[in-house]
């Protein structure tokens, strides 16, 4: 199947990604983790949850961690809308194509719209949350990477084409994806956005729905240093996991870590800018990818969070995948 | 006057102020100052006209320089619409209003509706030009700063709130004003913006309407010193004008330069995301505006560039402006 | 005079400028500017002295704060040598010169050598302190600029040749210096070093010996916007007194903040290697200094601090200096 | 055999490691790679050598590259002494001591000692070379890296105390070494240093005399990621072998390249001074070495450079070396 259509009048207005629900099994560790190296503030906290956002946010969080005694999960992956209003012309979509949404109220962000979407991933839609001043010019109270702000997740699935429709009729646009061959049309990778930057929700065919990563924009490469001269400092060395690098369809400088309870953390310098509708989809494939960084471990291809509740299938065929290890193995054949 | 309300719903989708075209006396010279100082590549270009566009961007170009013999001055300020659609609904809107827009042909931005807006200031605009590929990631084509992407326009005006509002009516919401006193209602400073971050187009209380200057984004802090070393070594150092600084208001570090024919030009980092509702109008004044930098220059306060065609009018009443003549007179008194 | 020979074979060998005694008038507000600000370390303190370093630095102080009740002073600049017997070797050096140096015991630095140079300025030398673990590649630990190591110490004198030759007779070469036109040999301004950068100490032609500045080194040009960002974040923005810059005869980057007292301290990123004895002394003039930089005000020329005990004299000639001011002025004329 | 003690009173004066010679298969590729990749200058060249220089630098050279038609090798490690009768001291000694030193004219360095050192490896010791205009703050001068100066090199030995013992009688202090285990004296790997920081000449136990690495200095961390980025745009992706990362053992951040033919470059900013005599040797080993980043790949820890006419021979023991590959293995196990 190739990469769906974006509806560019969508029934409502989601405007980005804005926040993630995680569990957490020890809650005090994962809070220092992002707290020092990732450098998110908290807002609010309790012994069992805390509401964490970067520093140059205004809402109230973009991370919210809880503590579990189970095996971890993403609990939900949550977006925001513009207005109020179209929270109501949220569900009123749902209802007239069946799909289940709920509202509910959760603490700090009001009215909030819980549905699955076609995938099985929870999601959540609310219009406001309490706001804080920004921080992000007082270096003085930042720590670590001093992440700025969360960006966007990304999600393992069994069909990308499929996952993303639900999406591009929600007003997504596609600012990349990937191919196997040049000919080929049937997306590998998905790049789907609503802000003014390449990616608020990514996709890539693998056994899924599980959550690969969530991001947080930082302000320049030499925060991605900080926060790994941070982690070495504090006890945090064998959280780190890839990079520093750069992305090979050329959106930005990163560097991955999996935190305490082995969900994976990306932070990033300021991504490239989209608007313009000329800016259509860019197809990227190994003959255009190809960047100077070190291609990813095994670990970072395969493993995941799983969504609560969600159920696993496999891609119809495994994509193919290249790692660190059969790099280093092909550079020392004779 | 107090500040403007946003329609939340606007006639048509201007998504982002997109380009800018300015005259010069000298046109390789103002070419020589973009490209090797600022670090704009250029798209197209005849001994009478040249395009230049960030390496970020796609589109044809940002800022265009046509050769003049007479007094270098500002012939439009250009805004892209979202699609072909948004300009019908614009030269509706306009028609409506009893604002003379008309329609032109402009060379590589296609259908361009130009008008003049409710200060006499020209504008343009379109919904399309030819795209390129981003260079951002590919240091050995920059130049310079490495400018990546334009981003906003100052403008000085008798009447800011007044100015405002032909914006607001298009969408336009406010992300800071200033205000002497911190009781007052009546903004002396105005940001407005519609893509996602503070400034699209801000205006300042002064005689106008003027051009006080234009702004691109660069990768991060070190861009700006780099483009002043570079104008150091090439021959442009007496085009410094300011910084390199902090805006006030929180937003982000800066460098001011004067073209070769005193058009001013900023330069900074990449700024904060506004997209949230909740993210109201900040009012700034004298008591939460305190940051590190020294005051602007009288230079920087006063001098601007004229609007080809505009009638200048001075403010009903002067603003309070501070010096950095004053600023250092002040520190000598005993 | 033109500007002195240095010995290469010196009676005794310094290795570099090392550290510096100032008092403050509030104690424990200078000790939260260069913590919080400058971001040095404590490694010791009492109510009436703190002994501070920089992140990198093995070494026990480099900045010592006295608390007093009169005007604020340096006390002392201070040199370290290579060996103990090398402080033999001075002392000799000094008695047979006529010169009153005198053995003293001072905290955290063992033996000292106490004595005035030519000019009535203080110096100190020793050879040993206790050392500390360096801890610049530990982030989370550090404040403002996170400054690594003290540099040099720069000096305002009557006579600039005069008081370089005590230096070259020790060994200080000369890496750069001013004149007025090109075809002077007096020097107006004269770099002096024992380290592989440029400057250990540094003479300008004014009323004198008194302390201009001395300076410590950063990791890199974001640093000093955080130091910068910082001050403004914790009520220190006034402390700020010029730059970010280039100095003129390329050595590096700088910000130049005023302590609480007025002391006045300059932030660099690392400036270049000098060691080659191919690397002859460069004469700088208007002619070849130009860089991009504003000029100073007047307050960065001509204030600075007085030397306990030191009798300040005049220039024979009042030197020719250009300052902010007139520049600003010069800029208004039609 | 612990480490070999200093000779502080050494029989002439070496500053610095100044300088490399190696042979280049196709030195159009091989100077491609240096000057657009790393950033060096050509300061002279014909058809079969290139002189190159850092930014930075004033010396005429300190890489020169050979074309030949063998297999590629390291000609030579060259030493600057500081004045012209060190040469003379220098050559007084080696006769002394048996050793077969050689008066040579090179061209652009004058009288130059060649020699080969204990253990084979072929060094070449100069006083002058012709001077540059240092470059280091004209941006528009400087691609990739723009590498500002020569700093160590790096060399395989069977017993680097040994090794070493040759370089500390020359007066090269002892900044770091590393055990295998913390009660251990015997080292495996030993840093020496001339100039004010903690390498001009380092030594890994392997099999030896080889040569890993030589490196340059780059202004800060932005630079590492521009040469890579540089690399990738310009076709040299595959150059790239490892890094970014933080030295285990305080130093610099690092990334290492090969060039075209193989020999290993690395870049890192400028690394902490060491000048003090308190700044005795440090021991490192597992327990105090750890850091962020990932062990390196096998390639790094065996690939280097032959010597002309140097005889490799075998460590008495194998060093216990843990590899990337061993790394990646040892995390998927259950």
């Amino acid at each position: 199947m190739p990469i769906p259509k974006t509806d560019l009048s969508p029934p409502f207005n989601i405007t980005r990604a804005s926040h993630i629900r995680l569990t957490a099994r020890d809650l005090p560790r994962a809070r220092e983790f992002y707290t020092e190296v990732i450098g998110l503030l908290v807002t609010d906290e309790t012994a069992d949850i805390a509401y964490l956002r970067g520093v140059e946010e205004t809402c109230h969080h973009s991370l919210v961690l809880k503590a579990t005694k189970e095996a971890p999960v993403c609990e939900a992956i949550g977006f925001r809308v513009f207005q109020g209003e179209d929270l109501d012309a949220a569900k009123s979509y749902f209802d007239r194509k069946g799909i289940d949404a709920r509202w509910t109220e959760k603490d700090f962000q009001r009215r909030t719209l819980e549905l699955r979407d076609n995938t099985g991933m929870p999601i959540e839609l609310c219009a406001s949350m309490p706001t804080q001043p920004r921080l992000h010019d007082r270096p003085h109270l930042h720590r670590g990477a001093g992440a700025l702000r969360y960006d966007h997740v990304q999600c393992l699935m069994p069909d990308v084409a499929a996952a993303g429709r639900f999406y591009t009729d929600l007003g997504f646009r596609i600012s990349d994806y990937f191919v196997d061959r040049p000919e080929d049309e049937e997306p590998l990778g998905l790049f789907l956005y609503r802000k003014d930057n390449p990616h608020d929700i990514v996709f890539l065919t693998r056994p899924g729905p599980t959550l690969h990563h969530f991001a947080y924009i930082v302000s320049d490469a030499n925060c991605l240093l900080r926060a790994l001269d941070t982690a070495g400092g504090i006890g945090f060395s064998r959280n780190f996991e890839r990079g520093p690098g750069r992305h090979g369809q050329g959106h930005a400088f990163y560097v991955y870590f999996r935190d305490p309870d082995g969900h994976r953390v990306e932070i990033l310098p300021p991504p490239i800018q989209l608007i313009d509708l000329d800016d259509g989809p860019v197809k990227w494939h190994a003959g255009n990818r190809f960047t100077w960084d070190l291609p990813p471990s095994r670990k970072w291809l395969h493993e995941s969070t799983p969504f609560q509740g969600a159920t696993i299938s496999a891609p119809a065929h495994d994509p193919k995948l290249f790692s660190l290890e059969e790099f280093l193995a092909a550079q020392e054949k004779p």
